[in-house]
């Protein structure tokens, strides 16, 4: 294989550079030095400069631009459970304005299968939970959470439009301890699609969550439904073993 | 909050078949004991412990079932970096027969998306790799992989119709490290939608992968569209930062 003194040399100013972010020789979310500055660093042309910064932008390590000077993001740290769990917290996190509109929070009867994943009779209250997800004041994404009556009773007590549920669970003590997160795509139905603004039919990532109590019992079944220009989900793994999740905005080039 | 003395009994016997399956004690791919022996072992109806396999099955933590009885999955190893990275090794870790029909491997000029995503120069020679792949003969994912040149003409010498280019390019030291997954949905596109036997438009689970060696460099660059029929992606984490991933086969119930 290819040794670092066989490589072009884009590739091994692209290593330098990540290597900068990684270590935070280059601050996370602070604009790297200009072209200018690195060709008279490296003692090298625009091209290759260029070239290196274009590779960091691509895996993730650039972010922003257009006429403003890149920022680095390290992509080393895993998104918090908080975060990865509360819109809220991850719209803030990636410096967007998170927003909602309850469509409806409801006390009734489970439906059978909810009744399955949370474990309940059929027969068993719980509390649904349904919200259309803003970033920046544009729907994002459609919500849908059934709450086990114990925690959901909690939000007849909580105005859902003025924030992030999580947060007040936790608050109030909730133990959300563990979430399980299953990532397909599906097909828009009519709600959907009317309330995201895109035609039926249209490819939508969906995310089902499981989230548990220390112990393994089930809280919260939920099914949230992203327009796929507006958020992805990001696995990293490497051969050692070390596994960094997220979720970003949709990059809008 | 609940304490576990509060919770109904499917609850209770839940938390302990959970207990017993990640320690072990109900070894991972074996059958759990039958609803018969668990009703005398803790001396209760069959109501509960039906309800108790269900949370189970539901949170992935028992799979199979439908006449045979159900089997103990750990929900918690990660998937390790070869396994969530070759479809042929991940098919063979959930018990299913891998296969592929390669399409096309072809030394091509860069496209222009390709070269920013990989480092190179727009005039540089890469290798595009397109595989139909099937989980016990059926068509699951199609793969478009463009290797850089280096390591794309291994493939030249190597036939894929024969199983995981992967596991070929490790044997001949290619330095595979880093690997990041971008998720998103799509709709399929014609010739998505003819190979995979779906409508064009269809929504399709796109992963988006870059792979990378040790110092940054990259090596490939993906597009995998998988039915969502198929398969799906899991994240799970907990409120004290541990995460695991994996991608299991759609449950087809």
């Amino acid at each position: 294989m290819k040794t670092s003194e066989d490589l072009p040399l884009h590739q091994r100013l692209g290593a330098e550079f990540q290597r900068r972010i990684e270590s935070g020789e280059w601050p996370e979310g602070e604009p790297v030095p200009s072209e200018s500055q690195l060709c008279a660093e490296f003692g090298t042309s625009r091209g290759p400069v260029r070239q290196a910064l274009a590779m960091l932008r691509s895996a993730g390590s650039l972010v922003g631009g257009r006429g403003k000077p890149p920022v680095a993001r390290r992509t080393t740290p895993s998104q918090p459970f908080d975060t990865f769990l509360s819109f809220t917290q991850w719209a803030r996190s990636i410096g967007r304005e998170p927003g909602q509109h309850t469509l409806e929070v409801a006390r009734r009867r489970a439906s059978p299968e909810a009744a399955v994943r949370l474990g309940l009779a059929q027969d068993e209250p719980v509390v649904e939970l349904v919200r259309l997800r803003l970033l920046d004041g544009v729907p994002a994404m459609l919500e849908r959470s059934t709450f086990v009556h114990e925690v959901g009773r909690i939000l007849f007590d909580f105005d859902p439009d003025t924030g992030s549920v999580y947060q007040e669970l936790l608050r109030r003590e909730v133990d959300l301890h563990h979430a399980r997160h299953t990532i397909d795509a599906v097909a828009a139905g009519p709600r959907d699609a009317e309330l995201l603004r895109v035609d039926a039919g249209a490819p939508l990532l969906r995310v089902r969550r499981l989230t548990t109590s220390r112990l393994g019992v089930p809280l919260e079944d939920a099914d949230d439904r992203y327009l796929p220009a507006m958020a992805t989900f990001t696995i990293e793994n490497t051969i050692e073993g070390r596994t960094v999740i997220g979720r970003y905005r949709t990059e809008e080039d």
